[in-house]
């Protein structure tokens, strides 16, 4: 059986990561999962929120929205209707935990990362391909205040890499990096991050429709590590080529 | 090893569920999970919201709210800031997909019931207390509405139980039903919300400190649906007994 | 003739004062006037707002809420609306000069308490409730200053005790402590603040149908003046109770 | 003993009210009581808000505002900090009721109006003034739609006059129409709103200093009750005389 | 041809400056353009925005707003609708940038100016007549300020005087301060700002029907620039006369 | 003398025009004025807003955002702060009016297009950059609504193009197309609108510094227009290629 694209149900669709697409961002990458885009920039700023003053401590946190017109159908503002709604608020929290997970707070010092990761383009995995690209934007920033001195010689601010998959049921298949359309289909839907070590960082399964077992539940996991592993050679490879 | 309150690692606290707190509610449950309590009331009504009107079908949906001094120490009013905050909305949209993942909306017919947990006091697995305490009173809620006949004979708007239990690792070892000390030392968090038979309808589980292996959650998943599966007893137990 | 509860008119509602209801407020009473039920909280930190630091005055305030299915149908809540409606701004700020009226403020020293009282259920006099509880739960937190060493010894931060009531008249006839279907069938609401020795704090009366006159005033004075005098002993056996 | 201005205990300030001082509105006043000065505009609109719709009745509400530097050092504007304080809902509501007490709603027909009462300069008793005066726009935008047949001939919506005053002890000595200095001073502070033919309307009293016992509460009344009489002569003077 | 109020083309409405309107404002101004009315007060504190502290500059700023009733039918108040309009926040801004367009902030010290401009009747050129009205007021909270000594004697603060005038095309004639019905029926609408010495500060021509060409973008700057002159001078009368 | 990238004073940046840029929208480009980049979608809806049905007329509207760091420091999001800031505001509202001015709106039919600017990257000059780009994608979600049949054959909704240009005057000098260092350093800064056939639909001058003369308006009017010429040629020829 293959799917709506042609992939067969373990295919990644074809994945991008531009670096430096921002002339004004310390760290800037355009990352395409299909027709997902999602632009990744990291504002490196010294300095911490009053809250972490003093500690000696780093903070790092992710901000992620959708143009009004990413998707098929125009979205309201949500500056305009004057507040953040709760599917938004969700993923940006998730942005920033994912990738609070392969930061040393300690090791940055008392400087802030902020990763915005705005939707230029939506067919699905909006939130995973935000992950992914924003881990190499985090990555360059964080070059970028070594060679500025911000960072202390010798320490490493970031422990490893992180990227994040999504992966579902539909028909009763398994399938890795849902578009949209299977998206809308599935009786099941997850959202996997994974460090290049292989460990999991989130792992958020919900049931769209029946409720699914533990034998799916494996299944699903098996799909994800599977393509982590994937993006993190893909984001290794960007990150070795000249940004 | 013995935790902090004395409980085994797989013992749940002791668990209430009193129905018919309130007397306007077609639904009122006050449930505790040891010393967190959450007053969760189901408001029935007639009539759906304006997207869902003539499709035949209706709408349950969740707010989650703390008292401002439900926690050690005060918070501030969402209503006084003017805005819900990330983690609210968080909760509220999980609350709502828990409970219509066991909901037949078409069976309910252009009926919505909104379930409003609020937490007179927290000590950790606020959000699970309040899904397993929502389904008692949504629960009531629909045989209200039976006897009302607002729902039609010989149709069944539930088709199974959901119950929800917080598993998080401590130093290393898997516990169930996290207390707020517990909660803030474990290095990786889940919550899990089963069906009484036993399927998932939600896995989160956040690495705080270290990610985590397949291996640990495998052995969270063991202890989440063992504490899912006494939590059923528990609804059913209190939906025997005189409402 | 006798009212809707069986009362005769200058009869108040069974009283219940439930001290130390929650575990983590400084003083917390659950308090009852018939089926209204209020949680009253009070939260005593050190340190004072901005505009009174230095002033080696300290600072008390009041918040009101209802939770949305406190009352026979639900209301939306006013964090989701983003904000406060005008009924509880009113209600919030009387109970804050209710308090203070008893509060000597130097005495106090430079700490604040925050009387926090969240309506669980809803039959009429909710305010009045509100400020009689939260009276006692004032009082509880200036104990457990006091037993800190948070304000001085031998001084007094409370200079007497203070109570509130509802009156109003119902088809011509003055009556005390209005539950909520006497409230809507009410041609004038008052509701009035006592000390504990009888004297005024506030006074709040409204023609809901026709003007009253200076005649049905001093009914509703009386009448009021009289009800404040059993909360106050209802008060002082909660406090002399163990707590 | 004289006021600060040189009043006697029992005297009002200067009064003025001046009539149709907008071009556009149905009804507008420019009321002045001393230095405080406010501008009432009464908008005369047919048809009535969504939940009155059908109901053969009319509505009356008022909106309080003060422009930013109408007082001694300027405040911020509300519109600015995006919500409504406190105060100003308070006062708004207090201005609707109080005016709605003398509004034959069904004789009014399913018309609305608006009173917008915005302080222009402020020396204390804003919201009386605003009452006073908001009765006369009133009472020319009833006239407007009788000229122009929006209600129906032969019946009265208006059923009487309203007008408003405060009172205070200050310095032990109760006061008639407190002016800011006073205000500040008081002990004790009271708004009356008065038909006028005499009863009441609204009495709401504030101990800001002590409280105050019945014999204080009286002599306040008997004050107010003679204010509020002599304001009903200068309103009938200013509806007699050409608009 | 004569215009509807029976001016010629290139006249002004009457216009009438009254100083020291309010008792409490630093410098207060009720200006007049025909029946637009707008009071226009200049509140003047000492020390600046924390952005500009310690700079040795002092800050200018303007805030334009209507009362509700100003207008033919009522508008919502900004205050409740919880949002400032996006014409309030691009006049205020217009406001702000004319005034400064004349401040020597350097002169001014680290003091700060508002221009509170409050339209309490609307009939066409509410910004033009604020931005006019606002310089008077700002000239009387200077000299104030000069007579506290609160800016240093011998530097001018002011370096010239501004007023501003509408001017449009009317069935294709250029008008000068062109009244409510003449700016609805206008095909291009322009507001001009000068200095006293004829220089322009501000040009905002906008084709509400055909776009304009060079003729008559010329024709409406001249007709400005004439208008602006006389202002100018009414300016100068008025601050000349006792304040 | 010559420009800090090289220029002449009346030459523009190198100009990009890249249409379809989006899979979604019915029109959609991505402009580049140098390395200001805006992607500019056209979304095309049947149907117009409440207070326009039944008039026969469609309606244009225009939004304006930026992401976050487009800028060389980071901006907060308006979405976060819960309410749209002033420029973005008065940017919105000029975009909306610049194309409304070659809209035939009875042509259109009852039909609505959304443009949606959104800054990618900010160089100066975005809102003209944008005006320019937005006027082609509202020409090709015309053409996309034509080959549907959703507006009428034999109409016109487009009555000409229209194009937009910065110009300021710069140490002295009249230059076209400011780039940010140039507009920081502007004393004079204006944005004109043009329509194809060279007249004009905005003019917003405003003095940063000193006020301008009638001579330097000139100069900034002949190079704006010049400029408006170069930006219709670069459109026209962008929709003349393959879409």
């Amino acid at each position: 059986m293959s799917r709506i694209d042609g992939r067969t149900p373990e295919q990644l669709r074809p994945v991008t990561i531009e670096r430096a697409w921002s002339k004004h961002a310390e760290g800037s990458v355009l990352v395409s999962f299909g027709d997902t885009k999602v632009l990744c920039t990291a504002s490196f700023t010294e300095g911490v929120p009053r809250w972490r003053r003093g500690s000696g401590e780093g903070w790092v946190t992710g901000e992620y929205a959708m143009l009004p017109r990413a998707t098929n159908t125009r979205g309201d503002r949500e500056s305009v209707r004057g507040k953040i709604g709760g599917r938004t608020h969700e993923i940006s929290r998730l942005i920033g935990r994912s990738l609070r997970a392969v930061v040393d707070t300690r090791a940055l010092g008392e400087n802030t990362v902020v990763l915005d990761c705005d939707v230029l383009q939506a067919d699905g995995g909006t939130r995973t391909a935000a992950i992914t690209g924003a881990y190499v934007a985090l990555a360059d920033a964080v070059a970028w205040a070594r060679a500025k001195k911000l960072v202390k010689a010798g320490v490493k601010p970031l422990t490893g890499g992180v990227s994040a998959v999504s992966v579902g049921i539909v028909d009763g298949v398994p399938l890795l990096d849902l578009c949209y359309e299977e998206d809308v289909r599935a009786e099941t839907d997850m959202n996997v991050v994974c460090t290049d070590d292989g460990r999991f960082v989130e792992v958020q399964g919900t049931a769209e429709g029946a409720p699914f077992d533990r034998r799916e539940l494996n299944a699903l996991l098996d799909l994800a590590a599977a393509g982590c592993g994937e993006l993190a050679l893909a984001q290794a490879a960007a990150l070795e080529s000249a940004g």
